[in-house]
């Protein structure tokens, strides 16, 4: 994708923290892989680079999707919704993977009967994915 | 679905102010249509009714999807993430509409070099959608 003016940061609506929710959603299969969130370094990184680069609320950091594991996402596609306090990725998610358990997505879990219940294998250990056990 | 016990409350990482966002996606199509939030009334009404019941940030009280509008969501499947901060609804959109601008959807703003252009039509306007110009 080439690159729109700086303008589309300002059609965000920022939350309180100057984030963003940003639903990554695999594109060949329509799967909804993740939630991370952006800030507008993160947002305009991911237009500029063609991969999605989140922000950390954890470490407090720009986090390139996949700079450990290998698992990037490149971005086919950047949507909004009415509100502009949302934003969809459509992603092709190299490794199949996209969670930091090993799983192809981060939505493991379906509620049952006997409460949520994991039912998507595990891909890949964890301790194979990555060497210095830093997230996803 | 029947009702698992209260407990599965208690695995989901409500934020800071008691509420989780919420990914709705359309069963059928695999169409993510829209994210709204929950507190743990309305994911328990959820889960109670087997239709989507939010959070409604803006009017601070129960929002049962489709209540003014029609467009309700029937709930498929809940599924939550690896961190628990994280539920995804699989639904059945009634009257294939779930944005109040009467789109299908609320993310039909795609980026482009021009920004954020609006590329999925209105299928019924709003004000034939709400006698009472109240939020979908």
């Amino acid at each position: 994708m080439s690159e729109p003016g700086a303008d589309f940061l300002d059609a965000v609506h920022w939350d309180a923290r100057g984030l963003v929710p940003v639903i990554a959603q695999e594109d060949a299969t329509g799967q909804v892989l993740m939630l991370a969130w952006m800030n507008r370094e993160a947002l305009a990184a991911t237009v500029t680079q063609g991969v999605a680069v989140y922000w950390s609320r954890s470490r407090g950091r720009l986090w390139r999707k996949g700079e450990v594991s290998g698992h990037v996402q490149t971005v086919r596609e950047l949507r909004l919704d009415c509100d502009g306090d949302t934003v969809l990725l459509r992603v092709e998610q190299h490794g199949g993977i996209a969670c930091h358990t090993g799983r192809a997505r981060c939505f493991f879990q379906r509620l049952t009967d006997d409460g949520w219940v994991s039912d998507e294998p595990v891909l890949k250990t964890p301790q194979s994915i990555y060497t210095d056990h830093d997230h996803a």
